[in-house]
């Protein structure tokens, strides 16, 4: 049994240092990918890998990664999570996972530990969605999930993706050809904070995530006719508004239907957008997310029917795309049962838990054995300002992921 | 009988180049009040009305008056509308009735018919509403219905509308002040076109106004909480979003209830707006309209109680804000019955009508007799770039605002 305990005092001033690396022009511990706030983020990380003792690159789609050498050679255990954040986000999404990944390759370093493995930690460039459609982008570009019509991908102002790379120096041709070589990774670790109330709810200190969900993120664009709101009878209308406003209200009650499931409807815009006038054009983008990929093809088809119906019923036109479509991932038995076994064995109560975030782990997951480390977040929140968790709440995930390795180590080759 | 002939090609050349001062930067053909194009567009209506023969001058609060002096002297008859237009609007609202005006005036001069009465025609200003959230601003000005809380009123960007006032040439103060004495103005007619599908459904031409609609206009902001889509369950969210949308729908579902009402949600905003982030505020901006009274209350109290309980079913917290709530305003029958002996006479088809509209007119009827005459809207389409009325359509709207000018001008005192 290991009795290595992670430094409680370095982490949080870690955690404070990049928590407040943040856009003041934006609310909340805002640090989102594409920003001058994000490269400082990463670079911030970078320098804690140097000084732990890691080499470090950044490979051509922005992902920092960081290697400790181990006695084998060609075979390696990897860690790693995100440093950006969602706009008005929280202080310990992703960054816990950073830094929980340097505190192991420290406390190895400081107890002469050498593994068998070579220990890699990896940044990930963009985890959060950003203003093109896509998130975990760095991680998709290490798997080769990446490809051109995702650099000519546009944000609301019309700019493509592969024109804002380079402010945050990467190369779109670069990014494209930025895979990593899988087959030498025996296994991928992930610690994160639950953004959920499961683990608070049940009292449990270790989270052990068998599923990461599916998300199937829709755009429904309607086109109604723009009309004066005091003169134009209700009868003839075609409020593109009223026909969106339903179809949100759809997405919360197919949700609501399912096990583990969820919809939310996070974005909306009615065109003109003036008081006395009938909305001609109104766009909804939201998601649904669930353990089932059965269920979420069957809240596809549920919710593309019933916004054709609210745009049928008010003589409104309807383009429904599904901009995304990633399936639920389950992860692997071994690492899985490695981490349940290992939380049992240091004394930290645990449940195995439903991933309701869409997570880096999940894409490596195609590619290599992954298992995923969760820790409580205060009253479940996320991705907002008062996202919280203890550091004597976090410290057990550390200690977790830690051991986990060690015995990762022996046991893979 | 007269037998004035408005000259059309003069009206068409000059509704060509009015309605083509435009904001370029903005869709349709938009003149917004407090901008540089509404500034040009009073200008040039001003400079009709000097070449015309009016002794133009303009007040406090940015109406252009011109003044056609009659033989009894003290005595006004007032016409009047707008050259303001909504964002994305059309070339003919509020255009017709001031080219209107300023035409009749010409056929008085080049017929050498002097009138008893003077002959007033006013541009007013702000007719559409600004972003301040007030509309009709030049009549309420002119009628004594401004006060300084309108100044204070903010647009989003927390400006006031004393400090935007300014740079239309309009100091505060003098806005204020801006009192037109009414005790002699002994009538008020408005050419304006229909802006909805009634005559044009009903084959008619000419469209006499019974009453103007009154106007009930709300702001709902709700209040949930930031969460995280993926991690946080149904059955734990508040969810503004989902709340707004539910009050859009009851607005609409209300105004389809009563007989010649209204409903619409123009505006909505959720803040964060992110695709996985569940909405923490929303808002939605709307408004009842209807010609009684009555309804309207009930409409007010029946959506502050829909908003509620779409709020309470979600646990989320709604201030809803009834900003504006103008009554139905009944148009004054002497008025009404002599434009509707002058269609008649001229041997043009008339209906009656509600305006389902605001107007200038109707700040004006509290102080004075007030008419509308309405021409026709092809396919009923306003406030957007279609909007269009046949030339042909217009002129028998100008003989009949001539036509009762003149019978006024003999029956009045």
């Amino acid at each position: 049994m290991s009795a290595l305990t992670p430094a409680a005092d370095r982490f949080h001033s870690e955690l404070t240092e990049l928590s407040t690396l943040v856009d003041g022009d934006r609310p909340g511990w805002t640090r989102r990918a594409l920003s001058e706030t994000d490269i400082a983020g990463r670079h911030y990380a970078r320098s804690l890998m140097d000084s732990a003792g890691l080499s470090t690159r950044i490979d051509g789609a922005g992902n920092v990664i960081g290697v400790l050498p181990g006695r084998l050679g060609g075979r390696e255990i990897m860690l790693g999570s995100h440093t950006d954040t969602v706009d008005g986000g929280g202080r310990y999404d992703g960054i816990t996972g950073v830094l929980g990944a340097i505190e192991v390759v420290r406390l190895l370093r400081e107890n002469d530990i050498r593994l068998d493995h070579d220990l890699v930690v990896v940044v990930f460039f963009n985890e959060e969605p950003n203003d093109f459609g896509f998130f975990c982008v760095g991680s998709r570009a290490m798997t080769g999930r990446v490809d051109r019509s995702m650099l000519a991908a546009t944000d609301i102002h019309g700019r493509t993706l592969a024109s804002a790379l380079p402010d945050s120096g990467i190369d779109p041709e670069a990014f494209l050809r930025a895979r990593y070589d899988f087959s030498k990774v025996a296994a991928f670790l992930e610690l994160h904070i639950e953004q959920g109330p499961e683990l608070e709810r049940m009292d449990r200190q270790i989270g052990v995530v068998e599923t990461i969900t599916g998300i199937n993120h829709f755009r429904a664009l309607f086109t109604g006719r723009q009309d004066h709101a005091g003169t134009t009878p209700m009868d003839v209308r075609a409020d593109a508004g009223c026909a969106a406003a339903g179809t949100v209200l759809a997405v919360e009650a197919i949700a609501e239907s399912g096990t583990n499931t969820r919809g939310t409807s996070g974005q909306i815009a009615f065109t003109p957008e003036a008081v006395n006038v009938v909305t001609a054009r109104a766009v909804v983008e939201g998601e649904f997310r669930g353990p089932d990929g059965s269920w979420l093809q069957e809240a596809e088809r549920r919710l593309t029917e019933a916004a054709a119906q609210q745009a049928a019923a008010r003589g409104v036109h309807v383009e429904m795309e599904w901009t995304t479509d990633d399936a639920p991932v389950p992860l692997h038995q071994p690492i899985t049962s490695a981490i349940a076994e290992v939380a049992d064995d240091l004394g930290f109560s645990r449940a195995t838990m439903f991933s309701g975030a869409g997570h880096d782990a999940g894409i490596i997951a195609a590619k290599t054995q992954v298992g995923m480390v969760f820790v409580p977040s205060h009253d479940g929140r996320s991705h907002c300002p008062e996202e919280f968790t203890e550091l004597t709440d976090i410290l057990p995930g550390i200690s977790v992921l830690l051991e986990t390795v060690l015995r990762l180590d022996s046991s893979l080759t």
